[in-house]
C-alpha cells in the first residue's frame, strides 16, 4: 500500500472508524496543523439511530449512510482508507489493517460497537442484529419473504411461524423496532396480503428486565410499554431467551415462540479491536481509559465512543452518540494542544438526554428533567432526527418518505432484493 | 402450495412476469370477469430505463422498483405469487414454478429477456450485466471498491486497471452508462478520490457495429457519438469482444485492454422459458407466435414483450418498453373478448419513438419523423421518464436526486453495501 499523503511533515492522526466519534473528531481537527487519516471496513458513515426504519422498508439505505469522502470533503488535511483495522502496534506507532500497517502520531480508536450474544451460539447463528447496514437490509428481505411464503402456504403451523416475529431487547432500538414493524404490518402489508389474517401475525417483544426503556424515568417506560399494547405488540417482560433455531425461540422458563425472525437487540460489546491490544477491558468489553480518555501509558492513543470505558463519576458513560461526539471532539482539542506543546485535559460529558419513539405519533423523551410522551414527544424526535440526517439532500428525501408514510400509511420500500456477488 | 383464490368460478388468467408487459395485461383486466395471478421471480416491478442510474450511484433501488402488491392493490381481481418459473403444461394448462404447478384458463407469457453471451463463458464469467437490480447494484459497488483500491495501490499498472471500466455494446443501455458513469468520475469521484489524477481514468465504450445508437437515424447517432467524446468517453466502432478475464478484455484484432470491470449490454435474447415450452424460436431466442400474439395450436396462451417474437410485416418488434405495454393491453382486450364468446384479433404496434441520454444536458430523441439533440433532447428525455416512474412519491424522491445532482454535481448513493445473507 501507498503511503498516506503528508503535507510538509506535520503529526499524522490516525482515526479508526468513520462512526459518529471518529468522524466528530475528524472534522473538529479541520483546522488542527495535522494530517488526518479516517480508516473503516465501510466506505460509508451510518446514521444508526434510522437503521430500524430500513429495516421496517421505509427508508432506503441511500437515505441513512452518506460516503465518507464526501463528508470529509471540506476538510483539506483528511484523508479516507477503506480497511478492517486488526489491532495496534503501540511500540512502533502503527495502526495493523488489512491494507497493511498504518503509522501515525496521535491515533484515535473509534470503532464502536457490536451484538453481544453472551456466547449464546444458537443465538448468534440464527438471528440479526441491528448495527450495521447489511443487517437492516436483511431484515427487510425476511420479513418481506417470509410474508410471501405465509400466503402461499395451506399449512397453517407453518404460517404462524412465518408470520411470528421475535425482537429481543426493550431498549430503544428494540421499541423503535417492534413499534415500527407492527404499523408495517397492520397498515401496509394488511392491504398487500389480502389472503392472510392480520390477526395471525405477531410482534412479540421480549426483555429480560421487568421493563422496557429501563434508561428512562418510570413514567415514561410505562407511556411506552402502552404505547406498544396499543400498536398491538406482545410486549413480555422478564423473559430471558435460552436458544433459538430457525424456527423457534426458547425462553429460560421453558416456553417456546415458534418464530421465523428473531431480531436481536438485547446485547451490545465494544468492538473487537479492544481485545486485541492488551489494554484492560471494562464492562461489555470496554477499554479502560484515563480519565483524559488516553490509554495508559500510551498518551498518544485516545479512546472514544462505544470502545471507550469513560467514567462520570462512578459510571461508565452510555453507549450513545451524544457520548461518543462529545468525546470526539474533546479528543481533537487535546492533540491540537499537545502539537502546540501542551497537555490532555480530562474528559466530561453533558447530558443533553435521551429519546425514543413508538411509531406514528408516539415517542418518550427526557431532556433535563423534563418528560415528554405520545405526540409531543414525537414531533420533538422527529425534529432532532430531521435536523441531524447528515445531509441536507438526505433531509428532504426522509422528509418526503416520512410525509408519505403519514399521509398515505405507505412503506414504499418494500423491496426483498440483495446486490450480485 | 395453496391454490389461487377463486372468485365465484371465473376463468383464471395467469401471467407469467410483473415487467412492463405483464403489469399493463393485468392492469387492463382490472374490470374483465377474470381472475388474475401475477407471477415473478422478484417481489417487485423494475423501472429498467434507469437502471444504470442506480449502476452509477444516483438512485437507490426503491426509486425505480416498486412492489408488485402495492401496483396491483387497485386490482381487486389480481393476486401475486413470488415464485421462479419453470416451464409451461400446455395439455395439462398449468404453469409449472418452484412452488408447485399453477393451472390456467389463460396464459400470458411475459417473461421478459436476458443477457445475451453468444456461448462466451469468459465474457459470461467476467463481466455484469444491467438487466437485473441486483446487477446494477453490482455495478455501482464494483465501480466505488476499484477507486477506493485504486487510490491506495502504489503499483501504477493495477492502478490504470483499476480505473479502467469497459461498457460493451454501443445500444441506449450502453451509451447512457458510458455518459452517466464518465460524469460520475469526472464531476464527483475527481473530488472525492483527490489522489488520484482523474486523467489516467478510461471509460471505454466498445460497439461491434460502425456506430452507436444504429436504431437512430446517421444525424442523431453522430450527434450521440460527438457527445459522448465532449464527455470524454473513448468510443471504438467495429470492435468485437473476444475474451474477458478479471483483468483484461481481448478484442477479436488481438487488442487488449486492461480493465478492471465489463458492463455487458451487447447483446440479450429472450428469457430461457422459451426453449422449455417446445414452440419453435425465431432470432433472439423469442417464441413463435400468431399475428394474434397466440401461441399456433394453443389459443389460450398468450406471448407479449421482449419473449414475443412478434412481427410488423416480415420486420420482428424491437424488445422495448412501448411494445410489451400495447402487447399487453392487446392480449387483454382479446382475452376479455374470448371469455365473452369473441375471438382474438392481430397486434398491431403503433411506434411511439425512441430515445437515449448521454448524460447531462444531452440526449437524442426520434419521435414520429421529428428528430431532436442536445438540450431539447434531454428536456424531453427527462419530462418522459419523470412522467413515467411508476409512483407519485418516487416522482418526487427521484426529482430531488436529479436537481441536487445537476445543480450540485453530486451523487448521493456512492456506498458499497449488500444485504447480509
Amino acid at each position: 500500500m501507498k503511503s498516506p499523503p503528508r503535507r510538509g511533515g506535520r503529526p499524522r492522526v490516525v482515526i479508526a472508524g468513520a462512526g459518529f466519534g471518529g468522524l466528530t473528531c475528524a472534522r473538529a481537527l479541520k483546522h488542527a496543523p495535522v494530517d488526518v487519516l479516517l480508516i473503516d471496513r465501510n466506505n460509508f458513515h451510518l446514521f444508526t439511530p434510522l437503521l430500524y426504519q430500513v429495516a421496517s422498508a421505509l427508508l432506503d439505505p441511500g437515505e441513512i449512510a452518506r460516503p465518507v469522502r464526501q463528508l470529509i470533503r471540506p476538510l483539506r488535511n483528511a484523508d479516507f482508507l477503506q480497511a478492517s483495522i486488526s489491532g495496534v502496534d503501540f511500540e512502533g506507532r502503527r495502526l495493523l489493517t488489512d491494507h497493511g500497517a498504518v503509522e501515525y502520531d496521535y491515533l484515535v480508536l473509534a470503532t464502536g460497537a457490536q451484538s453481544d450474544y453472551f456466547g449464546n451460539s444458537s443465538i448468534a447463528e440464527h438471528s440479526i442484529g441491528l448495527k450495521q447496514l447489511d443487517e437492516g437490509l436483511a431484515v427487510r428481505n425476511r420479513i418481506l419473504a417470509q410474508f410471501e411464503a405465509a400466503e402461499w402456504t395451506d399449512d397453517p403451523v407453518r404460517r404462524r411461524m412465518l408470520l411470528t416475529f421475535a425482537i429481543v431487547g426493550g431498549g430503544p432500538t428494540g421499541v423503535e423496532m417492534a413499534g415500527a414493524l407492527s404499523e408495517l404490518i397492520r397498515f401496509v402489508l394488511r392491504k398487500d396480503y389480502r389472503g392472510l389474517d392480520t390477526n395471525e401475525v405477531r410482534v412479540v417483544l421480549i426483555e429480560a428486565a421487568p421493563h422496557v426503556l429501563s434508561q428512562f424515568v418510570p413514567f415514561l417506560r410505562e407511556a411506552a410499554h402502552r404505547s406498544l399494547e396499543r400498536k398491538k405488540v406482545e410486549v413480555m417482560l422478564s423473559s430471558k431467551v435460552e436458544s433459538v433455531t430457525d424456527s423457534t425461540l426458547r425462553l429460560a422458563d421453558g416456553q417456546e415462540i415458534s418464530t421465523g425472525l428473531v431480531i436481536w437487540t438485547a446485547g451490545v460489546k465494544a468492538s473487537a479491536l479492544g481485545a486485541t491490544t492488551g489494554v484492560p477491558l471494562t464492562r461489555q468489553a470496554r477499554m479502560t481509559i484515563d480519565p483524559t480518555l488516553q490509554v495508559p501509558g500510551h498518551p498518544v492513543v485516545f479512546v472514544i465512543g462505544d470502545l471507550a470505558g469513560a467514567q462520570d463519576g462512578s459510571a461508565y458513560l452510555p453507549m450513545l452518540i451524544p457520548v461518543a461526539m462529545q468525546a470526539g471532539k474533546h479528543v481533537a482539542a487535546c492533540i491540537t494542544d499537545m502539537v502546540a506543546g501542551g497537555g490532555a485535559h480530562a474528559f466530561e460529558y453533558k447530558d443533553p438526554g435521551i429519546m425514543a419513539t413508538i411509531g406514528r405519533n408516539s415517542a418518550v423523551a427526557q431532556i433535563r428533567g423534563l418528560q415528554f410522551s405520545g405526540f409531543i414527544g414525537w414531533v420533538i424526535w422527529l425534529t432532532v432526527h430531521l435536523i441531524n440526517v447528515v445531509s441536507f439532500r438526505s433531509r428532504i428525501v426522509v422528509l418526503v418518505n416520512w410525509a408519505f408514510e403519514y399521509l398515505f400509511l405507505d412503506r414504499p420500500i418494500r423491496l426483498i432484493v440483495r446486490a450480485k456477488d
